[in-house]
């Protein structure tokens, strides 16, 4: 008889929508929270918390919005602080906002740490474990499902013990059944949250309807293996943000929290297929937020799976296990090869496949290629990131390239009188066979007036060209200690219904860089053109 | 009696210019490389990779550069592999160029897992073993201290215990007494590296002058703390990048593990002086890299210590170890509270008084001071790293300000023809009180050409000038997306015999945003000038 060992169980709850907001610049409207908690739910978050109703008007939007949704497993929960001290729970404002909140789940955070309670609150220890017990049993009795948030936990069993565990039992006698045990100032080691997990989730071994739950923050760079030990010792439920967004540092990120959980700690929390669409999640949060993704986050960045030196990837192409420690496809992800100057022939190979580049079997011409970027990253160039240029130059050395105009000349004149804003122009000339062009055009500077009257003049002969859109410039100075004599290196990124792809130059003159930059986007777009 | 226990000792090898320059988009020109190592060795840095000799030019360039270079304490180290396989250490070109470079300590890797030796290398367990041995005891004999990477360790060991032990032994017998053990895919559990690497160390108890060190990889976001766990576990020496850069998701970040060690593991690493450049360091780094800083970064990132909940502004300014881990001027960072337009104006009070402008007691200016740079700034203007741009603004708007010289036209104009080369050059008119002066220059593209006219113009009348010097030129395109009609910030960097300063403009014509910062640099040069 085969025996399938059940997996663990592990909860998943999101608090992107609240501490995750207390990152700076982060910053969501009501709208922007619903449309973000139907993709957590979509992709089988457990809980979702949806911010501090009472703390500010948009916190209560966000509730009123969702009141008439339904999820496919998500609950929905509204955080708040316990009651105010000396008060009571039907006085205080606080609560009640909850209470309209009408989610489901409530989360209640208390003070677990004597400095926080005597020093910062001016409170005794009796009144903060009233606040405590008091909150939770009247959210509960009001029907909702009460979840306490131990805030400062680790910090405040490590200075005053017993005064951190009275904390948790004024909880449970509240009616809670799920202690959350918070890393709030982030600054503990993992091997502190492993002992300290274990002891607690031990003290309470007699209470077996009660779960453990962790929440990190990013402070020492720890907040996944703080989460991932205390899952070790125990804990069911993983509180973090996409994209550890929150405040200072950060929360723990649910992007590397969930798959690690999944694949190499086989816990039951989420299924294969939603595992898939992390990636995507990751960035429709990271859109929202208008932030720039990280390409270098783990599973779910752009570089995650990327892969530059030589040596790296002549072996993935024998067996992607030799770099990769999981199959990118798992979290939505893809391998990606860069060629650069620690490029081998491999990379050569692999990229040319790849830019539907034919090498043919000269091995001599692959090292002429090899050499060829070797020497001009070296100058400056970077053709990790610039695969249009890179497919061009192949072609060239390969003499298979196929210009589709000539340069003649140009000239780019900007004026500037006293105060006035600088003026810019470029005329231009080109060859297409027989034919020459020559036409002028304004910009905003002198390389949009030259973009500008290139465009121009390719229009007359090429009318495709009006789909080709630049949508990212980048320029960078290599090395600015010669000054405004440094070389520079710009990089294009270029559209058309159909393809992006990215050119470059380089040259200590930023005219000339662009010119390289621009005149290799038209190229390779009306070679693409030309294909059709 | 009392017993002072000695804090153990902890070694930071740092690898940003090797390995640090496998992750996407870094690159490091070999003087880029050498100032770095020269800050990183001013830090307190133990060891630094300073590349791959013989992997391509710019690796042995930065150790043609360093040879005769005095450190404070710092090693140079070489990477390589082990000689090739079925040859001889004296035939090896890779061999031979570790040991052209002169570097005094040279660190090789070689393979422990025997899916790389077989599969990916159709090599055999014996000729693996002979190339570690070989390669190290022959770069021995040659005066090297020889350091030994284990790649690929952890998997290794899992996999093939017996396997990977063998290859370290192998790395003994040749006569290094460094063993670094690798998660190189950056895939294994923090409980994994802690079994590990006690079980490494127990293995070779026997060898006491053995030490063992620990290099890993991101991929799991869990990099900074599977190094703490193998220091827990025994390991004394620590590898990683300033930022975490490197390959897919990065090294171990050391800005986050020398601060662990020193501040929470007492670890004897870094002197309490080095510890406070820190910061300094990551953004020196992130600059030369032009990659952006990540401001969540812990420790040293600008958000690292930043409240914005009103309950943490309020419980800090009672007591800051109720939010913060630690005080954030241990590495260099400082609290930042995001408030009102109240602080505002205390903000502007402080850097004032720093810059010498005496902001009088109107208030209102005060107010017109913070309303400029918030619309600049919103404009795109960076004031914390243009000091002297924000000084002249600051005397401008409370009509303090003496221009030294107005312009009255410029005209600069590039030229190409067919593959020729650029050509720049621009004409210029100042006038200084009645007189004018106009003239021409040349240069290595539009921005020098208009800089060497402005130059020469001002030293006729201003003989002075010639004491400055433009030492660094930045340009940063604000937001691509406009193509080339997006706004780009020019940020430079000037000295004179005395003084160092920093001047920006902002503009989608990359000439006039020059203009300025150039204009200004030299208003503030003839401001000092006259002062005197």
């Amino acid at each position: 008889m085969n025996v399938v060992k059940a997996k663990k169980k592990a909860l998943l709850y999101d608090t992107t929508l609240r501490d995750g907001m207390q990152g700076e610049n982060i910053f969501f409207s009501p709208e922007d929270k619903l449309k973000i908690a139907m993709r957590l739910d979509d992709a089988g978050i457990h809980y979702i918390e949806g911010g501090w109703p009472g703390s500010n008007p948009g916190a209560q939007a966000f509730f009123d919005l969702v009141r008439d949704k339904q999820f496919k497993q998500a609950k929905i929960c509204a955080f708040g602080s316990t009651r105010r001290q000396n008060s009571t729970c039907e006085e205080d404002g606080n609560i009640k906002a909850l209470i309209d909140s009408d989610a489901p789940v409530v989360t209640i955070f208390g003070k677990s740490w004597d400095l926080h309670v005597t020093e910062i609150m001016n409170n005794t220890r009796e009144e903060n474990l009233a606040m405590i017990t008091q909150s939770v049993s009247y959210l509960k009795a009001q029907g909702r499902e009460v979840f306490y948030d131990a805030e400062h936990f680790y910090d405040g069993y490590k200075a005053n013990a017993d005064f951190a565990l009275e904390t948790l039992e004024a909880a449970l006698e509240g009616g809670t059944r799920c202690l959350i045990l918070c890393d709030t100032n982030g600054g503990s080691l993992p091997c502190d949250i492993d002992t300290i997990t274990r002891k607690i989730i031990a003290h309470f071994k007699n209470y077996d309807d009660v779960i453990f739950g962790i929440h990190t923050h990013n402070d020492c760079a720890m907040a996944v293996a703080n989460t991932i030990n205390a899952v070790h010792a125990g804990a069911t439920m993983v509180q973090g943000t996409i994209n550890g967004y929150g405040e200072r540092c950060g929360n723990a990120d649910l992007t590397a929290i969930i798959p690690i959980l999944a694949l190499k700690m086989h816990r039951n929390c989420i299924s294969e297929e939603n595992l898939a669409k992390l990636q995507n999640l990751s960035r429709f949060v990271s859109e929202t937020a208008n932030m720039q993704p990280i390409a270098s986050r783990p599973f779910v960045g752009h570089s995650a799976f990327t892969h530059k030196g030589g040596v790296h990837v002549s072996a993935i192409m024998k067996n992607p296990k030799a770099y990769e420690h999981i199959a990118p496809e798992l979290v939505g992800n893809r391998r990606r090869v860069l060629v650069s100057e620690q490029s081998g022939k491999s990379n050569i190979v692999y990229k040319a496949k790849e830019l539907g580049v034919d090498l043919g079997d000269d091995e001599s011409k692959k090292t002429l290629i090899v050499n060829n970027i070797k020497e001009m990253e070296n100058y400056g160039y970077e053709f990790d990131t610039a695969e249009g240029t890179l497919k061009l130059l192949m072609e060239k050395l390969t003499e298979q390239y196929q210009s589709h105009f000539d340069l003649e000349s140009f000239r780019v004149v900007v004026e500037k009188d006293k105060e006035r804003p600088c003026y810019s122009h470029a005329m231009i000339k080109i060859r297409v066979g027989n034919e020459t062009e020559i036409t002028s055009a304004e910009g905003e500077g002198p390389v949009s007036a030259l973009d500008n009257a290139l465009r121009k003049a390719l229009a007359t002969m090429y009318p495709g060209v009006k789909d080709l859109h630049l949508v990212d410039f980048k320029v960078r100075v290599i090395d600015g200690s010669d000054g405004t004599d440094s070389k520079v290196r710009v990089l294009i990124e270029s559209r058309d219904t159909d393809n992006i792809f990215s050119t470059i130059g380089v040259s200590e003159d930023i005219i000339e860089a662009s010119w390289q930059a621009l005149a290799d986007s038209f190229q390779y777009k009306l070679a693409l053109d030309h294909k059709k």
